[in-house]
């Protein structure tokens, strides 16, 4: 793993990254197990979600990690993420860069489609999913999609 | 329309846009005429797509500007658009944010997640779509679905 | 007004300014003619919020403006505000500044206080309220009571 | 903990979190017994906050730590805080982030409202007080209010 | 003047400064006659400060510009100046550099040396005034002698 | 001692810190035994002054650190301080933000001020002093009272 | 190696290029030995180029390091590189900054270039080559010559 | 063409544009005529190189425009180019951006390789040429080739 | 001349320069007739310069300009320059980046030997002279020697 | 040494710099032994320059270090400097600012003179060297004197 993000990782997440590697573990299989989308269980193993007691205990069988362990730094009511910032922005990583990029370039028509068809709003990037699936082109290329799906929330007037 | 934003637009944009206003058209209505998605017309608005001779044909009636005068700008073989500098980086308006947002917290999920799947490379952010749908949370409530969908490109060694 | 602020508003926008400034009202007296707090209508005279029809009616009496007029430029259906971009950040102006540095200084302790009380999740922006009030101190001084008040929005999980 | 921000804090108050962690306290525990708001006593935790000898010696009890440990590094007459410098600016939290943009979209309507209910001056960040309140909206929604409440200063002419 | 700075004046300023220069008044001159400081007369003129009534009367006596002039645009109840932002940060000019390398170098300890002095606060930039003096250094130089004075404000705890 | 600013002190530095601590020494008071202003002291355990073999001779007495040590470190021939950078800029903490703020504010302005009284040139922040004072405010407030005094600097003409 | 980027390589990167170094090899002496480019070979050492199985196997020859010591951090199946992020930008080392410039100076003229050539689209730095050569100028002199070549994607319309 | 990049460029450059739009030339046939690069004409064209007054001759033949309006303001013997600065950085157009990603990610390889072969010493980006050609893949698809060639000039030791 | 320089100079300044060109003298030919240097003239052409009023009258006449037209604007008691700002930072043309880059690289080591044969203190960039020379290589190449001379200041102790 | 510069040299680089404090050299002391000037000598220190074979043998007799411990680091055909990146920039040091500021204020005009001078091209700043000389003023002021000479770099045309 990269050292500069790892640093940015807390011992018990380090960790949790060794074991599903020695594991041979994709990110697909733990999100099977745990009965979670494979984009939130990645999220978790970079801090940027909280999981629930339920979740800490099948995590601890899947990486065979002591559940007190996870519980104590991940899972207490006195512990709750502080999110982003793991990477430079703007990002150096071409994968990152092409999602910077579209909210570059598309940001602005994607704000007035959505304004057109929902009204003055956002969609909440809390109450939020995203999913990634593998789709053939019309060439019979591969493609990634990305689905983001987040609850639309209208600007209050007061 | 936000003055700062205006600014960065050609002239034969900005007349675009006062068509579409006065005419009290969407993006989606254009689209239905031109045969594109709502949001490719958007970035064609916005100065962020390029146009085929056949495209200003049609929109040049939907819009009421004589074709030349599009043409002229925005199909000529000698131009290309610029794509990105409509707005400051980060971005302050909160719905871009929101999409800024979600790189920060779920790029590097999602590229991980895409690397287990696909293997080692990109999605591609030209040979790309984008596209918006109004759906249906478990609670009834309104949610924005965005749906981005892109070649993945494999690194090549060589 | 500041020029570089000016320069960041529509020219309908700093017409309503004008007329505020020549009819002399506050920004208290308008909002008890629309209904409307106080900040909200100035989050509308600085470009930030989106008013309805009705709105449009009353403000078209309070600054003597033809409803027509504004009506075209702050309300139809397809146009909707950008938010932000008003000024540099970090803030130069000293009074907005200290928001900045409230932030800066108090931002984690709230987050925390927040997360402990409500569980893992923010205060919306988006269905967010903001009132601005003149308190006494407990030795007589004036001070400012600033209350902000949002939707809680939990963070999903998937 | 996140790294990052821990990696900010002196040891003693790294210390004082994990007694906090330990014991399972909240803030709000903390500052019922300290006779503290739990928005001040979360400062004091993250080093923006100057404690008094009397404070200590409480929080000595509270926490089990030797009351002479915390006052050689927080307490002692030539020691005071150096605020802020915990994040990064732009904030990359969601949370801190909702406090910025609302800094973005409502500083300015919040400064005019403030200039005309009280002249021209600013509301201080230093003769300060936060506060966090759960409330319910009228659709029975959990909603968070902030209260921020500073001295109004005038500004000198000379 | 300088264009850069002149473009972010509003045009009564502009005016202000065009009559000084044609009258060859320094600010000292005017300060003078107005009662006031010759520093706070500078920020005046370059839209940092906010004249009363009673300024605005003498000042248009002694620049020759009619008082209903300056009193729509600085005098009214519902401006106030937005401070801050005339030149790029870090400062460009080498006077203005100098003040902000003094910042740099000796921020820290004077900021230790007044929490010594005075305990855990600032000094206000608000409730504050600025003067310059000439002095002879002890080998016959000329010495610029700047005078900062400000309120102590103590941090309140809650 | 904040953590960051600590790291960014040599160990002797760090060593004298330490030692002015238990000691409960302040700059004040060791200032008096050098024979130097406190503000200047304080610039020395920072990092910001380079003292004489002189000065090191007392401070080995009133701190009580071998004098060696010393003058290994701070009094070589070969050893010059390295200045700046002790902070992030814009600086985050709120009693250096003031000093930048009022650079900000008041910077063009005293810089005319200075132009007019002087002539072309800028005050020394090399050939510079800068005491603190406690004064008394017309209402009986504390009030802090900076004095900067630097060389005035004519430009050269060649 | 310059320890500022010797910290941003994993721990058997940093071994790779001991070896390399203890053995004298260049890149050229590799990349023969791998039946790859030197480019890319460098690309490796790195980590801005994910290996497979097969080069691994010679590396581990090459270098003389055990090949399961390589495979665990370089060639599992959950680990992909995250390129970039080696130094600060805009590039510091003069090298690297000629690069940067002529991106600039040459940026756009390269773009309208290929545009008109290929039509609206890009090269792709990720199905990309880069290959280093020697020539001789007309004058004798020596010269670098650097041939990036690009998959040409055009932009997709939908 | 882009309005933030037209603002950029002399009335005399625009008018350069518009006669090669009108006359729908490319650069090839431009440079073609002109007996040089195509590159290096559409640096022309952006203001980043200076042309010698036979090439001004030619190209007022080319563009039709009166060679004397050339000359002013491009070939004057006290006019000289000042390059770059004509788009944001990092920038934003994806084309551009692929440019600055390969010296993200293969720069400092490219470096190493440089070094290894000639020494230490940089490629000139002054005595320095670039070109572009079509070509195609083994996969029969269209290639982007760039080449550029830059003299290689060591570092002087003194 | 660029475009984005002449905006930040005075429409003065602007027919200075024109006038420079319509006459085809240089820097060197008018700093002839003033009795002054090249590097000062075009500082001042730049407005990096105040002259006095005998400079202006011979400029008057060189450049056959109204004398009381560059008084007006360039020699009032009430007008002295705001230098700095005539490019963005770092700076993007290659000439001046070469500037920047020796600060860079040698500015450091620069430091060194000017403290370890002067002491601590520094050059002074206001009593400071520039020179340009064209002077031979032993190699027979041209070389540029710039030649900068300032005071040397040494740090105040106090 | 100041802890942030020193991080930044590699381990060798560090140990000269004791080996000269203890032996109490200058650079112009190693300077003379080594046959080089004392710019390139500090230069070297710093890891901004590369020394050859011979260089380093007459280095481990000056500094006493055996001359296998620097080849290894400095001296092998493996290793080259990456250049830069010893100190933020802006620069914060007054010394190296000033450097900065001379750019500044005086980059424009010193392109200018030297393209006048030289034609369109640049001052190589790899082709280069720096010294510098102490001086008497003509007021009998101790004067800093420093010499820049680089190789002019015509633009290439093609």
């Amino acid at each position: 793993m990269n050292p500069t993000i790892k640093s940015k990782l807390s011992p018990i997440l380090q960790k949790c990254f060794e074991a599903k590697a020695s594991k041979k573990l994709t990110f697909a299989d733990i999100g099977k197990q745990l009965g979670k989308d494979e984009v939130w269980v990645a999220s978790l193993f970079y801090g940027q979600a909280k999981p629930e007691e339920a979740d800490l205990k099948k995590l601890s069988v899947i990486l065979d990690i002591p559940q007190q362990y996870l519980t104590t730094d991940l899972g207490t009511q006195t512990f709750f993420p502080t999110r982003g910032g793991l990477f430079e922005l703007p990002p150096r990583d071409p994968f990152i860069y092409r999602l910077y990029e579209i909210m570059q370039v598309y940001g602005l028509p994607l704000k007035e489609v959505v304004n057109e068809k929902f009204g003055d709003g956002i969609m909440s990037a809390i109450d939020f999913t995203a999913n990634v699936e593998k789709v053939k082109g019309s060439d019979d290329s591969t493609r990634v999609k990305m689905i983001f799906e987040g609850k639309f929330l209208p600007y209050k007037k007061w």
